[in-house]
């Protein structure tokens, strides 16, 4: 029939983690408590001196449309805030304003990639990365990590047997959902390495940059020969607990830039007028509110890690970065017996209220996969909720050592 | 070269009239007053109650991500408004809350349309259709109009030549940029009879429905056996002076909407949550905002409308919608001798400072295609400029008068 939908919606994914959200409100409804680890979304308020310069600029009538790329004054703040934390000379030039992070990577492909085009993305990874690179017909890529003593690492042996003569992109997520993980030096010289050998452009997602406890962040786009063909993703969404406003950019090399504000004109015209105002004083103004949050986020992941490691059969490393642990529950799952991921996970949220996603939330495990994983996200959780949710955890897994033999 | 741009940007479109924002701003550089007729951005306050219930939910923290297809307050009130207005009986279930109206568009062609798939948009249009059809690989038919008495109408036997097996989808903008027309009775009933016998699905773009001076709007949506397969792009932009918020919806069938939301979970995860706010108030608060807007506009166009009239040499109808008066100019044009519609527009901005976009602006003219039109818009200038510069076009075409024959 001529009134059916277009074929490449079969290509289209989700974020899966909305139904674990939808599982926890049915589980609050039967009257239980719920101890909300799958939020990925902040429940610690946006600074004051935010709100009040969009309420200024909104009351002062910046509510007409602006150019596609944005207001000038967020563009130079933008450039000179990104540019001073990487080491790069960006210019207003090299920065197009986005309504939120996310919207970078469907202009990244729209972009870059031709049907058929091989991209390199993570996995264990953010689910919109193959749900775009699949609608817009380019060849999926999944790249894995290997557990190192103090994290993750890319499986570089893995991505170069994926690369052919179709491969054109690598999107690339230090500081990364959900693992937490961080590349050290070694992996970033060796993608910036990978990128100039195949001629790769690459999408940096920088949305946890600034998410970081201690030591500074680093970005693919400083190593030699990266500033022309790294994209960054970036987002007030996180260091400014800005989630629901929908601020962001994509900052990288002129040309491009040029091609996603034209592509902006095509898809949402402009971001909101007034907030822009919001991003200046993000960027400009006192930083006191990102200091807070920081503190808060740091204090929960603290006593989130100590409580886990208490737990026994639960191996966990404790990421500097990120709102996430992403802690190997194996031996749990084993003594379970649990059938499946989502077995394991229902059946922990009906026996405890603990809720939380799964690594299945974020890409389809390969098939030599052998260790299982769970992520705790607790930037929507208070301290007291991670303490109880982590108390009824421990006790459960507890019941399940007495009767059966790990 | 693998790191080549996508060949699909050989596709990508744009709204050419920023060219003629760009020449104004050069223009009044040189020091010369400008009247600026060509934005379609609309220079009046958004009501103080919107910005007031806005302010409130941002101060009470609805800061953090709602669902992708919105918070139930604002699809209840648009189901109920929009239906109301429309004499169908909508539910949340049929709304999409979208970051402004345009990126209703892309959707709609993403959701519904194949690669080679026929896609019937209005010519003269809105400019960002024929854009993302080609882009997303369609096939761009453009259909034309015929000047009538009172406005134009759409060339019903020129679309019947252009339907074939491939064509699927249908854009239809009632109450029209930049003709400013409308469909009598039987213009939308023989649309409503057309998309019944090819199967054609119809976005039915309402960004001007209620920028309506006398008498109630019609949507193409209430006709018999459309309601399954129309999708409304609805925007708060015009109607209340909120173009640069961002604030839009798509409205339909609920199995297309949930598409749609899928979608936006892919392409933004959700529009800003605060504003949302202002749309309910917006929809369900004091309406007097809107009659002060109408009215500001209504009178614009009356002395826009008394003025070019004035003129020798222009023919016009007055529209009873939208904020544009597309008057035929093509006596002026001839006894210019212009050699193109940029010819010409840069002739009469240099001579006058008048700014407008032509009919060239919207799409390009048919081979058949003789006369000449412009477009005055008169959402973005004053009374007194709307005056002063209709007397220097005035005068400008007098002279030409006196030293040419008509």
């Amino acid at each position: 029939m001529k009134t059916d939908c277009s074929r490449r919606l079969n290509q289209l994914g989700t974020e899966t983690a909305f139904a674990v959200s939808q599982d926890a409100s049915d589980y609050a409804l039967s009257g239980k408590t719920i101890y909300p680890f799958h939020l990925g979304d902040i429940n610690i308020k946006t600074p004051e001196n935010i709100i009040e310069a969009t309420k200024r600029a909104m009351c002062d009538g910046k509510t007409g449309y602006v150019p596609s790329d944005g207001i000038p004054q967020l563009r130079d703040a933008l450039a000179d805030s990104v540019g001073d934390e990487r080491g790069i000379n960006f210019t207003r030039q090299n920065v197009v304003i986005q309504p939120g992070g996310k919207p970078v990577i469907a202009k990244f492909i729209h972009a870059l990639m031709n049907p058929g085009d091989g991209v390199l993305y993570p996995n264990p990874g953010y689910p919109i990365y193959e749900s775009q690179i699949e609608f817009n017909g380019g060849d999926a890529l999944p790249y894995s990590f290997i557990p190192t003593s103090d994290g993750f690492m890319i499986d570089r042996d893995r991505v170069e047997t994926l690369i052919n003569n179709n491969t054109r992109l690598f999107i690339y997520n230090n500081y990364q959902n959900p693992m937490g993980c961080e590349s050290d030096n070694g992996e970033m010289e060796w993608l910036a390495d990978l990128a100039l050998k195949y001629d790769l452009w690459v999408l940096s997602d920088e949305a946890y940059h600034r998410i970081k406890y201690s030591g500074r962040s680093y970005s693919i786009a400083s190593f030699p020969g990266m500033y022309e063909r790294t994209i960054i993703l970036y987002t007030f969404s996180k260091t400014y607990a800005m989630t629901g406003w929908r601020l962001g950019a994509a900052i990288g090399p002129e040309s491009i830039i040029k091609i996603f504000s034209k592509l902006s004109v095509n898809d949402e015209s402009c971001t909101n007028h007034f907030i822009q105002y919001g991003g200046v004083e993000a960027l400009t103004g006192n930083q006191d509110g990102v200091t807070h949050i920081l503190n808060k986020l740091q204090k929960r992941r603290d006593i989130l890690a100590k409580n886990l490691k208490e737990i026994k059969g639960i191996q966990l490393y404790i990421p500097n970065s990120t709102f996430y642990l992403f802690p190997d529950v194996t031996s749990i799952y084993n003594s379970m017996n649990a059938q499946s991921y989502e077995d394991f996970r229902l059946r922990v949220l009906r026996e405890t209220g603990v809720s939380f996603c799964t690594r299945e939330h974020f890409g389809t495990p390969f098939k030599d996969e052998k260790r299982k994983y769970i992520r705790f996200a607790y930037s929507g959780i208070s301290i007291n909720n991670i303490q109880n949710g982590l108390k009824k955890l421990k006790n459960f897994c507890a019941e399940l050592e007495t009767s059966t033999i790990f």
